[in-house]
């Protein structure tokens, strides 16, 4: 089924006139092609001066491979409807869809050029002073809302059903819990770090913990994840935030949301050891960071804790002594995925921009190394936090601890995988 | 949708001659209505001093309520579809089905008369040599090979699909996880327990423990549950087993029916303190359930175990350390079904005649009470046990140690229940 995809831009114009509801009659269009993404085609119909859409279209293949690699349509119509059931509880923090033609396996939607993606963002520095307060709501309520914890219970397992996104979560299954923690084809580590690298795929004490996140993520139905949550999939400016791409979504745990989010505030505050930059801003930003992840984890948690008291659905699961039972699970699991994104953005397949800006390969190793470590330490201590500023105190006494050890790790690269593995986690 | 039902014998004897294959042409048959549960209807079409079939029909209603309590038919699809999964992986402890008919809502299958309901063999005290192994057997076969660490990844998902059942499950999360923890009408209390009955709704860590649990059987895909793998779902004889009924399986908690299977051997532990006949047979006989669950436990985890060494698809979950962590979790879990199975057994609306058979009111509120302080201990503690003998050891220490507490219970039944919720859990 590839006669779905537009003849050209006469075609793309043409459907975003009719679908959108956007445009005067008669008005000149224009379009351009301006998909960043691996994967699908993503369309820009404007008028100069005047109104413009987003046209996102899925091909039966994975866009930047071709008809090798076969991707299920399926994940647009997931999308779609993710989008549209976000709006129903976060409004504001998503684009508005317009119309979602399943033959063309195409949404049409609102253009988001008036906000920027979050990854360049925070490799430039920016301070968004609503980002974490609006990630946070958007986290809480879009789960809270999709969870049993409010859904009838014959709504909840229709929707698992109509959500079950096998060829997505695959993807997931491999690069975030299989590859980073085996000597895989698909890994792309810096020479200089290959030491830790190697070091990983013989811990076995990390593995075990990957594992049983990964036997979460493929069990746990708890809520409609986003399920590509990265800085990537957030657009944002000084007063807004727009959550866009998720073509990923499925039941899965809430904390893989929540986590993503996390680990990536994280891969920009390992990056920010060693981006290009005055020391003190560089220094103020990290701290920025830190204070992004407590407060997009508060907002996240306060709102949830609030949804439970106000409107739990199900008698047997409203009880002060579950929820509190219930957040505590939450912030474990959530830093359980923080640490498998900081760790497969850093030697898995997908790498961001928050490290691969840092030019020299020496400086680039160490804010990696940086990055592995502290998810390491974050999945094998999730439990052991009873908040997140205890987290994030403990990355500050880490960092301020061991100002140095990655520069003293830099000389020591070649010590055997062996005697890292007996190292404390951080 | 009711007019699959068969209008009279004729009809069931021509389509179980149709659909069989186990008749010969022009044999004369015969049709008797055998069903003793409350949802559908069972047939037994036999020729005399011949062969013999069952089939089984499922209206669009409750049996023994009618039209006012209606229930999806899709539960008879999955039903035949999980006997013949069943199948795939323990032939010889399922009925054989010879054919399902969507239009008629109905499934042919093997005739099991030679084998006796399993709770009625229990209360007649039967030792049955080959129980506890092949339950065991039946557990860790279908388990395992429906759950993740087997399936491809796309065929769990697709399975997943297959077996969303809401309004099976909806009964199940209302009757176990609910109505025993508050007063809710659809309770069957025993006036001498009642005081027992109200201790448990002011119960806060009780309840904490069965919405975890309860959280765990809404969202925790697994692997395809039998989901009522109670005693009147099994037949045996002194040589086979046969698991019959599957119509509440679903992707929930392997050890739901692990637990399930327990707590059902732990009720006629709790019965057998009380029913009629001979103390020291009685007292034997409790000492062979006992050995019954560690059979069945040790039979079930060792066969889980190596099938995971030697089975296991998905590289990330083959590691030792991971299945010895995984069974740990399952034992905690099967022990806090089986708590629930022995609370919701004794207070809510389903009873067992491994307690009902206890005539007298007074000595039938002794073994309740037994099975609800047996069912709570094992809900609370049930992460403390690192073997299936060190749970039993807890079991025989608290009864001997308690010779007479229930005794003293009934002199007492009139304390508040607030001070009884202070006691130990046993």
């Amino acid at each position: 089924m590839t006669d779905c995809k537009f003849a050209g831009d006469a075609e793309v114009i043409d459907f975003a006139r009719r679908h959108s509801g956007q445009f005067e009659a008669g008005a000149t269009l224009n379009v351009e092609e301006i998909g960043d993404g691996n994967i699908n085609f993503v369309f820009r119909v404007f008028e100069p001066g005047g109104a413009s859409v987003i046209i996102k279209q899925a091909l039966p293949y994975v866009r930047i491979i071709g008809e090798g690699w076969p991707l299920s349509q399926d994940r647009i119509r997931i999308e779609a409807e993710a989008l549209m059931l976000e709006a129903d509880y976060c409004p504001d923090l998503v684009p508005k869809v317009y119309h979602f033609d399943a033959d063309r396996s195409a949404i049409v939607m609102e253009d988001i050029g008036a906000y920027e993606n979050l990854r360049h963002a925070l490799v430039a520095r920016a301070r968004l002073p609503h980002l974490a307060d609006q990630l946070g709501r958007f986290c809480a309520d879009t789960l809270f809302h999709t969870s049993d914890l409010y859904l009838d219970a014959h709504r909840k397992k229709e929707m698992v059903a109509r959500f079950i996104n096998p060829d997505l979560c695959k993807i997931t299954e491999d690069l975030f819990f299989w590859d980073p923690y085996c000597d895989h084809e698909r890994n792309n580590i810096n020479p200089l770090i290959h030491s830790e690298a190697e070091a990983l795929w013989s811990d076995e004490p990390l593995k075990l913990e990957v594992a049983r996140l990964k036997h979460r993520f493929l069990c746990a139905a708890e809520a409609l994840v986003h399920g590509d949550l990265h800085s990537g999939s957030v657009f944002a400016n000084a007063e807004g935030t727009r959550v866009i791409d998720p073509e990923f979504a499925y039941f899965g745990p809430i904390g893989f949301d929540v986590g993503s989010l996390i680990g990536n505030l994280l891969l920009n505050y390992a990056g920010q050891s060693q981006l290009p930059g005055d020391d003190a801003e560089r220094q103020a930003y990290r701290e920025w960071l830190l204070q992004a992840v407590a407060t997009f984890w508060n907002t996240f948690s306060g709102r949830f804790l609030g949804h439970m008291e106000a409107h739990t659905a199900d008698p047997s699961l409203d009880l002060p002594a579950y929820r509190e039972a219930l957040l505590a699970d939450l912030l474990a699991d959530s830093l359980g995925y923080a640490g498998t994104e900081l760790i497969r953005r850093t030697i898995g397949l997908a790498h961001v921009l928050d490290l691969e800006a840092i030019e020299d390969a020496q400086q680039r190793a160490q804010a990696e190394t940086l990055a592995l470590r502290l998810g390491r330490t974050l999945i094998l201590e999730r439990r052991a936090f009873d908040s997140i500023e205890a987290v994030l105190e403990r990355i500050r006494e880490w960092v301020t601890r061991n100002a140095s050890p990655v520069t003293r790790f830099r000389c020591a690269s070649l010590r055997s995988a062996a005697s890292y593995v007996s190292s404390p986690a951080l």
